[in-house]
């Protein structure tokens, strides 16, 4: 069966899917959750294989963090089901119940999207995480997972399938595809499939949004900002956006610019520098910020050399103190400091140990240059002036728009949604991370006794729109 | 200045207009309104020339009610203006706050969408209703309206955006494209227009969406249903689908297809089928059905010869019975009757004095036909038992799904959203009619004190997630 026939049949099968009450699908949920938990020996035997596959292709040891599939990961998994069972159901929800006239009443009322192909990089709890949210919100999932996990996927799309379908999903619930073909395939269903997630390289997911008709929901570049505003403590500007750069920076919440209010650059940002740069972060600077950056630098080792002159022992001492730091190679950081870059590299997500730095002469360069070069993801402002942050979130065109915090922040799980099945930086249907609700939408439903629109026309009668 | 220059600059704009007050906003509408009171004369001498115009290339009446704006229209668009005003502002609301820990709180904010480009029918009231919505939602909106309207729209534009400018909007609120050659500028600047919502035929709509990147929301079909199901009530059976079919057969909401369950076809069919003659509608049906409404004709017939055959009076009074109907030609549609038809009619939109009927065999295949042929807009049952309305509204896969009332109720207005942007097919961002709620997006604000995700991800902090 190819793609369009089997997403044809799943779209046939998503109206059931889309009825099933919510005990029916809490309960679907309670009993993957124990089935995981009772062919973990499988699950884990197949993640044994990927794991060796991985080893063998030289996979980087990061890398292989992600592939991997333990009693821990199982635990994570698990507990996020049973999160996910005590939200509340994202289905049925009545968000607008309106009389129109006597005996005529509008209901709006939350559903399912229907088919949904999510399309995710080679994590196995994402499988997981993805089908229990599809599942809880009533919705059948075309699922591709990454190759390098094709084992470990499919031993648990065969436990979560098969559970699901045994306590009343309808057979279309679920779909597999396992060869990087079936994309293209997937990419011209859209009579059937209603929406598209993909997750991946910026690169990957442009190729999805230029190829398809079927809407697409996520995001290409993550190009984060932190600002650190003229108001800014110190105290907490370096905390945060050591977090922001270097906490997990492949990841699209990560940090990419440094923008940093011309009247405290002087003060701030050699300080800033020196620990962005001792956590083993390359910077990379306008002429002026390079200026101030290389010149505390050379400030710095100055002072050092002439400390090393005269004590060995403290040398050693720094040394001990490097070797703690994040990134081993923070010596030579330090030693070729900030380079100066052209404005075109304020389009570039490293997704690496390295930040762009610009001094901007107020708020209203730095919310310029953030909407004009960022990708509308994740924006954080450092200020303790209230005005100044209501006119930076008010005026910031992204999804998420912080006031003293990371970027990173930027999770469903961290907002409380349980799970996302990806991070929306369109400004339609749903934006930033995606839960549940992002994977319902609604229909009116309109309960008359027979009334007709040629009463409302002609004035026989007239609509009094009260809200119930 | 071309269109990308344009929406570019509308772009940088758009911040502005997003960061208007809801005073502002409501105050430009209600300026917006006296200045058209205040113009009304220049307004209807352009409206004059368009009227000419149509004349000379021989435009249909029915046409030229749509294009004419007189006082009536005036006073229609202006009582509209009021009525946004009153409604609330769907801007700034806060969707969602919740603490996620101690001094962390998230806040999900309404907020404009940006930069929207309308395409809308030669009808001059669609260009103030489509620029109140954007002004009070805070959207920026480019406006390409019908070309038989163009010195209307001109006059129309001209006193909106002068007004919209005096009163605070920057300069890039709005602006009029006037050839047909910028609709496909428009559709190449998806750097700077964040959705399209084209109206007109479903031949132009799915141009629009095969040849743009930009997001876009509307509906190329509108095929809808009126089912009679078996426990329907006859009395308001006959009204609704006479008024579904003909209070206005060009319009998106009228029903194309009359489906009627197979145990009350041959009692309640012939009585439907003559209606809709009366009223002028040709009938298509399947065999089963044309059958049993051509049995019925003949019979009907049969009694009205030898009734003529009596009295030749009872003819002329028949006649003046006749002559009220709403199409003249139903004299010759009751000779007619109802044309065989195969299920590939069932993909027509006619918009005109037609409609194809079935006989189904129970409310599933009812539900199947609709979901399978229909175009998700508004389907419609007729029945007096809540049971089978409550599974047809939860299984029928539409924008509207109704029960004892026309398919013409699908209507912004009616609904009491003021006025409409347009109606949805899709079931991605807003769906059915689309008023402001469909104009905004969200953003999430996250406020902290210095907070970095590392401390969570190494368990030294916890997240509570309290709403607030």
């Amino acid at each position: 069966m190819n793609m369009q026939e089997a997403t044809s049949i799943m779209k046939a099968d998503s109206y059931k899917m889309a009825a099933l009450s919510e005990d029916t699908r809490n309960n679907i949920l309670a009993h993957v959750k124990d089935a995981l938990i009772a062919h973990k020996d499988e699950i884990f035997a197949a993640n044994a294989k990927d794991m060796a596959a991985a080893e063998e292709n030289g996979i980087a040891a990061s890398v292989k963090k992600r592939l991997k599939f333990d009693e821990h990961k199982l635990d994570d998994v698990t507990n996020g089901i049973d999160e996910l069972i005590k939200l509340p159901d994202p289905v049925g929800q009545i968000q607008l119940k309106r009389e129109l006239d006597e005996g005529l009443v509008l209901q709006r009322v939350s559903c399912p999207i229907g088919v949904i192909g999510i399309i995710f990089e080679a994590r196995p709890d994402a499988l997981v995480q993805i089908s229990s949210l599809c599942i809880k919100s009533g919705n059948c999932a075309v699922l591709k997972g990454g190759k390098e996990t094709a084992n470990t996927n499919k031993a648990l799309f065969d436990v979560i399938y098969s559970t699901a379908v045994a306590n009343g999903a309808p057979e279309g619930c679920m779909l597999q595809a396992s060869q990087h073909n079936e994309i293209d395939e997937l990419l011209s269903c859209n009579k059937s499939v209603d929406l598209l997630i993909p997750r991946g390289s910026n690169a990957f997911v442009q190729y999805i949004m230029n190829n398809t008709k079927i809407p697409v929901m996520g995001h290409a570049d993550g190009i984060c900002h932190t600002y650190i505003d003229k108001d800014a403590d110190l105290e907490k500007a370096i905390p945060i956006i050591i977090d922001a750069k270097t906490q997990y920076t492949a990841a699209c919440n990560a940090t990419e610019t440094l923008l940093i209010h011309k009247d405290v650059a002087e003060e701030m940002l050699p300080a800033i520098a020196k620990a962005l740069m001792e956590h083993g972060v390359k910077l990379r600077g306008t002429a002026d910020a390079a200026r101030i950056i290389n010149q505390a630098e050379c400030n710095i080792n100055q002072h050092e050399e002439s400390t090393t002159a005269n004590t060995t022992d403290s040398n050693s001492a720094a040394d001990n103190e490097k070797a703690n730091t994040a990134d081993s190679n923070s010596t030579a950081d330090r030693q070729s400091s900030c380079e100066i870059m052209g404005d075109d590299d304020f389009n570039t997500e490293y997704l690496d140990m390295i930040l762009s730095v610009k001094i901007v002469s107020d708020i209203q360069e730095a919310i310029s240059h953030i909407n004009h070069f960022g990708s509308h993801h994740t924006d954080c402002i450092v200020t303790e002036n209230a005005d100044t942050a209501a006119l930076f979130m008010q005026l910031v065109d992204s999804a998420g728009v912080y006031q003293n915090c990371s970027t990173r922040f930027a999770d469903g799980f961290r907002y409380g949604f349980g799970a996302e099945v990806g991070i929306s930086t369109s400004k339609i249907h749903a934006r930033g991370p995606v839960g549940l609700e992002g994977l319902v939408t609604y229909k009116y439903k309109l309960y008359g006794h027979g009334q007709i629109v040629d009463d409302y026309a002609t004035g026989k009668k007239h609509f009094h729109f009260k809200d119930l």
